[in-house]
């Protein structure tokens, strides 16, 4: 771990175990046992420590930007080119999540004809203090930049941005919200609204308008496509689909509480009840009446 | 691990690593080394396994049922309650789904008043060929019997069965779907549809009727609360919250695919791509005016 | 127009004008020009006046419930069928509602296959002072009796009425909610739940859960169908069905503004304003460039 | 009744009744107990129209366009300006849909602040075969021009209107669709994607984005408002505002089969298997047990 923050380091280092800190990234670099680097450090910072993670032939994780300004951006590129073999890959993390997957996969797949528009919303509760105009575009809004060249696979060919009256909830200069039109190659439109200081909430939302139907992602609930007279949402298939997310968190938390010496999930009290209640359950099926539910007294280690 | 089936407990074990493989789950506990117990076995198979997980001191999570009959339920519960002290969990993983535990703690919280009614709804697309009709009781609604124990805080004490004419759908002398209610030690009534061969989907859904509104959760999308004339969906406030699994997904990727040796995420040139993009945007906040974007040349090594 | 209250009669009679008030029903139905009677008062007059309107031939709409008790229901349904031709109505207005219609016209599609179970659910924000416990069935549920007759096409067997405890929103000595179970020729069921001091709203919602997939309605959308792996809502396909209503009401408002000599709808320098906009938007259409939009000064007649 | 071809005049007279039929326009105007004109032939033929109404001092509802060209709407303005009276309402339905009507009451309480954006949406199955490409802007978006300027209180002030590439789905030549971006005096900004060869539906949305939430109508549910971090949508307090179509339905339904001498809805039938339904809940409700359900024989008269 290298943090010029060698103090800030050494308390996230302590929670893991087993690191060394640096505060020199070229020095951890360095370090025996280095597999593979992830950058999180400001923007500025990328450039020279990717080019060192090259040098060494590390693979790399790199927070977006990759580099802030397109110059030391193209550096970067060509660097690679030269070593002829990939070991960056840049942390747009919109592409992972699983409605933009989804959203992907059924462009992709072509059910719904060639994309004409992305209709994109971004929009935050609230702004950091030192937030500028210029960040809603290079630290909001390149997150659609990326997303819309992934979703259409197609480069983005000129931007727009407008500017309506700012909010009177936004810091005093500050021109928010904007709103930023994307052209691509292949002749599609992108508009982005982006309000970061809405008040409201985190909503990152994209439709995509295709010749054969529209696709909305990020609306409280799960992709709605819309196509020949219908709006329709997706229904799973499966428990293993539906409830993947909880069997980890079950796990988790049981290792979790099993390495502090507790039990904090459902007792054998709760198993047992289960067993008597189902039990009542099946006599009610076959005699197609009323089951009353009898339990044993509840020992007092299982008192609530 | 252990498994009777060797062959297929060593098969799992090779995509571990550093794992031994035993015919016999008692002798796994007495292994060195082992310092909690997962029981995932069949349910006839959970009261020795856990019987014996006591009389080591070790922690257990086992599957549901805890045990299938509940007189063996209770052997279970009183073997703790003599121990003194609480080692088994049960896995009753609803209690960790994101939705079922913001509807527990809505209920908890208490805005809504004290909660009436459950309409729950269990549906699968079919079952599997050795189902039968207790089964949709004892293996289906076993899931229900302990959500509704868990949100209420209260036991059930009585449960009556309904059949409805069989859909069609269902393997001929199945009863399915059937309509189950149970009422509580605190009165409220609690109404389950278990649906296994409904054909259409995965729906886990259940309402929580209050004295001051309801609360949906399972429904294709986040939780709807409707009280004081408005039905409401819970918009999320960071990016964090919104995110939190695309960030997860982005890191096992990148750390699946660095193994293989693999660069399989965004790459140098989609971080070249945005940077180049966005600066134009920032030109064009200044300007006011449409920017083009001119991209470097696309190295080979970048070809889609 | 009748009523025993002739002052309450006379006013409003006055807003409609040309109708003659009548104390006693069946003098109202002896005047001349008599083609068709409407039955509004309080269920215990029906049965009287609906004999009498038999006794003239008169076709008549009766507000339900048709007669309270069914043995006086029953001597209605001898008298009309010994006439041999029908003359009545009975006011249950949910056949008339546009989501019903749309639900009943799809079971009958057969599309889903038979309907296993109705889940109905039937909330008022509160009742009346003097609304009692039977009247939750046979004043509210009453609604659904006859919606679950007409969507199944079947009658109903059998019914239990379960009772949660009360809400304390509710009156004391109201069992509200309560929990009630029809069975039916066809072997289905169809549960209610009413809970007339809600609190919350007014809500009335069906689902109809059938061999191939489930429909619902009343849900603050429009109807929500699952099937074959997704949950769709029908998108209108016509603006004369989207906009059917508003067509209706701009021509009554209108209608109704001319008659007191204003005009309260758009203006003709809505009229204007339109034209100039859309002119200059064909010209961008063509220059592909921003045009600006310049409207004559307003003149004194449009002032705000 | 006007109409140049007067034989489709007659049809259409024919089913109203008592209705005079003219080839004239202006000879219809000068019929005696003409109160009011409603104005829906083409739009070239409004002007003409239009000033002989006001010469006349009649009232005239005028479907829109008003006047195609500015210059003869400007006209009909001044001539309306001269007459110092309001007699001319245009028929920009949407100000009349509850949608929008309910979409404006939010914006005019004030409760989300300053509106800063629209977001609309106007997409049709399929376009009429002689649709040219200025149609999308001066025949469908021309309702999101007034929509705009009565939703938000103020003129439109600039426009540009982009061309993504059109859709295959399009007729060769037809630029569709179009993206259009209106400014207001006020500042805010007014985007509409206007797509009417979609193939999908006829769907018609507005998204108001304000300075403390966003309200969002037209999306196959009530409308939608953002704001403090949830997405409401309002649920009705009245069966009056819930079921008010029904009734309005209901009584037409029964006035116009009556005309024909028919009964087509709930029959005495109907009422009488309620009446007994009810009977046996009340009992249930009383004695807590399931209470069977006894009709008398049906009577043939009311035979399915």
């Amino acid at each position: 771990m290298a943090d010029p923050d060698v103090e800030r380091a050494e308390k996230a280092a302590a929670g893991v175990g087993g690191v060394t800190v640096h505060a020199d990234p070229v020095a951890a670099l360095d370090a025996p046992g280095v597999a593979a680097v992830l950058i999180a450090s400001p923007g500025p910072a990328h450039e020279e420590a990717l080019l060192a993670a090259f040098a060494r032939g590390l693979p790399v994780l790199c927070e977006k930007p990759m580099v802030p300004d397109s110059t030391g951006a193209l550096r970067v590129v060509e660097a690679e080119a030269r070593l002829g073999r990939r070991l960056a890959q840049i942390g747009f993390m919109r592409r992972y999540d699983a409605e933009y997957r989804r959203l992907k996969a059924l462009l992709d797949g072509g059910a719904l004809g060639r994309p004409l528009m992305l209709h994109c919303t971004h929009r935050n509760v609230s702004s950091p203090g030192d937030f500028t105009s210029a960040m809603l575009i290079n630290s909001s809004v390149s997150h659609e930049i990326d997303a819309a060249r992934w979703l259409l696979g197609q480069e983005l060919t000129a931007v727009t941005v407008l500017r309506p009256t700012p909010s009177s909830g936004a810091p005093e200069g500050l021109l928010d919200p904007q709103f930023v039109l994307f052209e691509t190659a292949g002749g599609a439109l992108v508009d982005v609204e982006v309000f970061v200081n809405s008040g409201f909430g985190y909503q990152v939302r994209c439709e995509a308008v295709c010749e054969r139907g529209s696709a909305r992602i990020g609306d409280e609930h799960t992709m709605v496509v819309t196509s020949a007279g219908s709006a329709r949402e997706e229904v799973a298939q499966d428990y293993l689909v539906r409830f993947a997310d909880a069997y980890d968190r079950e796990l988790q938390a049981w290792a979790d509480a099993t390495r502090r010496g507790e039990v904090t999930g459902p007792s054998a009290w709760d198993g047992y009840a289960a067993s008597v209640v189902a039990e009542a359950g099946v006599r009610s099926l076959e005699t197609c009446d009323r089951e009353a539910v009898e339990l044993a007294p509840r020992p007092d280690l299982y008192a609530r």
